[in-house]
């Protein structure tokens, strides 16, 4: 098969499986452990962090999720998980993939490792401070209509929603009704439920409320 | 004119400007200045961070860099500056552009702040640390034959490149000669001169050597 997924059932490979649910596209899955086969010599030529997801597509090699997910909704096309090349709303796509990937995740690993942003560095930290960046995900939020590029549901939505529902399951993000308002918008969504199982939930009700 | 940037000269927004000089495309510049304008009520309407380069397209704003670059390098698709969507190259691509704006980005921030990975915190930082995202790099550069995605000079060589060039110069980046090979081969670019101009630089020889 000529779709190989590095992955691990802890890891944000899950959000990977879930594009591929709504993609319904076969792909080779390769579990790894956490620091024995992750960190082995021939898994470091592929992935030289030693981390998971990786998706391998014949010779070529992609990592960082966002990056894996961009692709493999490029390569379907004719599933229109995005937007096409000359429609604007390509615009407000790229810039949640790039927003969660980028300043978002900053975001979450500063607080995991209780790193604070001091007035000073707010200039050069992509997402400001802790207030900048909870803002500007509810200023978004709030034009979701109902999904972040509008009627159509994108790889976008996989993204931010799944990072969301994690983070309130985890409980590093504070609830906030646009947030809840969004997330009630992608649970209708076929796949949400088959997320779930990936996610080892028992039910849609049991992730947010 | 549809297409506005706001920006600083200082700013990362001149990567942008490198992007449009390539696609020979015409865009309205509007120059925000630090703490004044771009912290004025109407601009955090359009972009919550109060920073820049911010796009805006008629009425589909974007931003973070990686967006804007990626947004732009489809709406002109015909200008070939990323591989078409069925190349498996385009993965490599995304890879690239994942990569830049995310951990290379986290990398350089933490290194600003003088934040250093512990041992137990590699697991969920996504650079891993210092030596594992330096080592993912060049890893990468030796693949470069002689552009990150082989032969097509694409829009991903623009952010990593102009990203190592400023490294360089402000002394952030160790060199090596895997870095010095790729850059040698993006200022045969002939809109490397223009970029140059718009960081300030005199000749190609004094931003790196």
């Amino acid at each position: 098969m000529a779709l190989k997924l590095y992955t691990n059932q802890q890891s944000r490979g899950v959000v990977v499986e879930w594009l591929f649910l709504e993609l319904g596209v076969e792909y080779e899955r390769i579990e790894l452990a956490y620091n024995t086969t992750m960190k082995a010599p021939e898994y470091l030529k592929i992935n030289p962090f030693g981390k998971v997801p990786t998706l391998v597509d014949d010779t070529v090699v992609i990592y960082e999720l966002g990056a894996i997910c961009a692709y493999l909704t490029d390569k379907f096309a004719e599933k229109q998980l995005a937007p096409t090349l000359n429609d604007s709303k390509r615009g407000v796509y790229y810039r949640w993939l790039f927003f969660i990937s980028g300043p978002w995740e900053s975001l979450t690993v500063d607080q995991m490792r209780g790193v604070h942003i001091q007035p000073e560095q707010k200039m050069f930290v992509g997402y400001g401070d802790d207030q900048d960046a909870y803002h500007a995900l509810i200023q978004g939020l709030d034009e979701a209509a109902p999904f972040l590029c509008g009627s159509q549901f994108t790889t976008a939505d996989i993204l931010v929603a799944a990072s969301l529902f994690w983070q309130l399951k985890i409980g590093t993000l504070q609830s906030h009704p646009s947030i809840t308002r969004y997330l009630d918008s992608v649970k209708q969504r076929s796949s949400y439920q088959n997320f779930l199982a990936l996610m080892g939930e028992a039910s849609a009700d049991s992730a947010t409320n």
